[in-house]
């Protein structure tokens, strides 16, 4: 059915030539190149494995399997949440995770130029003593920037900063064919025909391979202090989000957390959070260039939050506190993932106004199907994580009921108006999701686009469209 | 050569039959609408020109055209500046300037939903009381919102800010073929496939017609100061750019401007600048909750401003101040039209970092050339318009200095990592020059999309790709 010719022993003896002993097949190949973060999504077994470490062996290796028709799927680090990653129809799989290089970081034009295999906790470094400081803060630090890119990741400061794809200025990428591509630059805007990098960023590696990337920085805020909002119930807390917005406190995030969660990652830590008192929080932070300044947003914040029913306002302004509460934020997914055998995910986002109404939809739909379902995410940009946790359930009753409870999400979700994804892509997990969503049409324009740029289909197969 | 149809009496009475009243054809077709602002680049007149007023008209129009192979042109209020709404193959112009209702605004998720020929200018009215606003700022306040998407306009507040493609969250947009699309929503994020509506922002409706509009808005800021600051020379004045834009104070506007083009726009205002000390300037914005909040921004600016060669600091506090300044910046463009007989216009941007260089080389190919060139621009952002004068010249002479000027602008812009257009777009007057920056490959993946959109091409012919 897929038409991939198969990995034989002439195309090894190309690749290793190629990429002298980084190359792997059969045995050698660790079960940790067979799936992402979810296993739930099923593992698979690629023919290959090569690490690449520049531009040059990523188009050769890519004319080569284009002439053969052998499936290549990219990977970086391996931290999807779809299955983007991971070779459901065999090939190869090329990882970038070597090349990790910052090329440049140029003060003048605020930008920094870098291999995609650069990891999001790496690249600050970079950075260190310029005062710049890319503003995209995914939770998952271990994740590589060609990986954000292509799934266009969002993260914790999006509501003020924008999501990856408005930080990425060029890129080179390397075609189906062995093509390589320089698109965009250091110009912070352009009219300039279609904009094929804006089709690249989020295409998770179906339309190219990601070879080097320009981003924009911005200069570094100096002060930034967050203030946690503990609510009595869930209506309170996420109806309080659109005022917040409104306030003209400009937040850079506006995160939303049930005690559920938080319980979780306390166990998860090791370590308690700082307030056990209410059922739901809002966790704000505002950036600023002095704390002075901040003042009458953080006051506005203050009269605002308790006016709407916040039990309190606590405010994190040392690096201790601020730690505490940022770091369960940041253990979510790890927390939960902990705290049963499997789970499933789901990344809707919906328009801001449905957040309350989503949450608690997805609550009912959990009671109605017997599973516990934990939520928690971006309210300041409508975008939910909601997982639905096994627990102790057999085979069977997990999988009817996982497939029920996320058939109904996406369900809730489009009649709100929302999509699919947020910030986690679609990969191999969500394309039935996917195609619901948008309808016939616009994906056969996106299998048009797709055959524009592969029209061999041998980049990441069964992946997006 | 085009292959197109001709519009003849049953095609004329099958528009009239959509759009009653409605269709012109003939000699009542007005001369307005055989050009935009730039009458530089030729008249064409159209066979019929029709004034849609709903997206059910259009797809009508357009299934009807697709199968008959007329060629269809949209277009706004006429006001751009390559020729992009200009029917140089012939068949119809398709207007929108009757699509002008503002249908909602939801306070809440903080969007308008509006139809496309809103114009610029208009628009700030349906948001009036709402605390709320929409950042960009192109300079011709006459153009519809939907022209503005279509070519990726971006204005004066895009250092702050960004650009029209960061604040459009969904579209509907009618295919060739007279299909219905909506692309995106309210969602504030999303990674749900390729980005099908970044590719319709700035495709200068080669791709679909747009029909509705979903754009953000933010929070307006309360207060806003601008400072214009005088330099001896033009070096000191663009190099001091960078610097102001790293120094903390988040400006909103960086514009760059020269006696000479001051002068013009006094002539033609019948007013004085408030200051004609320097050679050239720079005007900054800095847009916040408060004056009292601006203020560490304000003295930032100020100290480094001295430090850096500027004569002065004057600030414009008041409105009276702020209009003498801004509105002399908004007559640039008519008040170069106004002093020559003709004049042709290049809007390239560079990295930030090269714009001195840019500009200083622009007066060297003037020069060499003996013709007069003006320039101004968003030096926050790296965009400049160059416009070359004809003033007297002979009509051969002007020819050649006028394509001499131009080649040798372009081809200092690509030496330079800039690209053909910042925000005015290609049309079919800058097509050569895209075709020269992006190489043959890019533009082959260009028409590649296009005919997944158009298989006939019918839109738009003879533009951008």
């Amino acid at each position: 059915m897929t038409g991939f010719k198969r990995v034989e022993a002439e195309d090894l003896a190309f690749f290793e030539e190629v990429m002298p002993g980084r190359v792997l097949s059969g045995a050698a190949i660790s079960t940790d190149h067979m799936h992402d973060e979810m296993t739930e999504y099923g593992s698979y077994a690629p023919e290959a494995v090569l690490q690449a470490e520049s531009a040059a062996e990523i188009c050769a290796v890519l004319r080569y399997c284009n002439e053969r028709r052998i499936a290549v799927t990219p990977r970086g680090a391996g931290t999807g949440l779809c299955g983007g990653c991971v070779a459901v129809q065999g090939g190869i799989v090329l990882c970038s995770e070597r090349m990790k290089r910052v090329l440049e970081v140029d003060v003048r034009n605020m930008t920094a130029t870098l291999e995609p295999g650069v990891l999001l906790m790496e690249f600050p470094k970079a950075l260190e003593g310029t005062g710049l400081f890319y503003p995209p803060d995914p939770g998952e630090k271990t994740a590589t920037m060609g990986g954000n890119v292509m799934t266009n990741a969002g993260g914790m400061r999006a509501v003020r900063y924008g999501v990856t794809r408005d930080y990425v200025l060029g890129m080179d990428v390397a075609l189906a064919d062995g093509t390589l591509l320089t698109l965009g630059g250091k110009n912070v805007k352009t009219s300039s025909g279609y904009s094929l990098l804006n089709l690249m960023i989020g295409s998770e590696g179906t339309l190219g391979i990601v070879t080097k990337l320009t981003v924009k920085l911005i200069p570094e805020p100096r002060a930034n202090v967050s203030l946690l909002l503990p609510f009595d119930d869930l209506d309170a807390c996420i109806g309080a989000v659109p005022e917040i917005l409104a306030c003209g406190c400009e937040p850079t995030a506006v995160e939303f957390m049930e005690r559920e969660v938080i319980a979780c990652a306390e166990r998860y830590l090791g370590k308690q959070f700082p307030d056990a008192s209410a059922d739901a929080y809002l966790l704000v932070r505002l950036d600023g260039p002095s704390v002075e300044a901040l003042r009458p947003g953080m006051e506005a914040l203050t009269d605002l939050a308790l006016r709407l029913g916040a039990r309190d306002v606590l405010l994190a302004d040392t690096s201790e506190r601020k730690e505490s509460i940022w770091n369960a934020r940041g253990a979510f997914l790890e927390a939960i993932k902990g705290s049963c055998s499997t789970m499933d995910e789901c990344d809707v986002v919906v328009p801001r106004d449905r957040i309350a109404a989503f949450v608690r939809r997805s609550a009912e739909i959990g009671r109605a199907e017997n599973v516990r379902v934990c939520s928690f995410g971006h309210a300041g940009d409508g975008n939910l994580h909601i997982y639905v946790c096994r627990d102790g359930m057999e085979d069977a009753a997990w999988k009817r009921a996982v497939t029920a409870v996320m058939d109904a999400l996406y369900a809730a979700a489009r009649d709100m108006g929302g999509a699919v994804s947020g910030e986690h892509g679609i990969g191999h997990a969500k394309r039935g999701y996917l195609l619901q969503s948008l309808g016939e049409r616009q994906l056969e324009l996106m299998r048009g686009i797709k055959k524009v740029f592969d029209p061999n289909g041998i980049l990441n197969p069964g992946k997006v469209v």
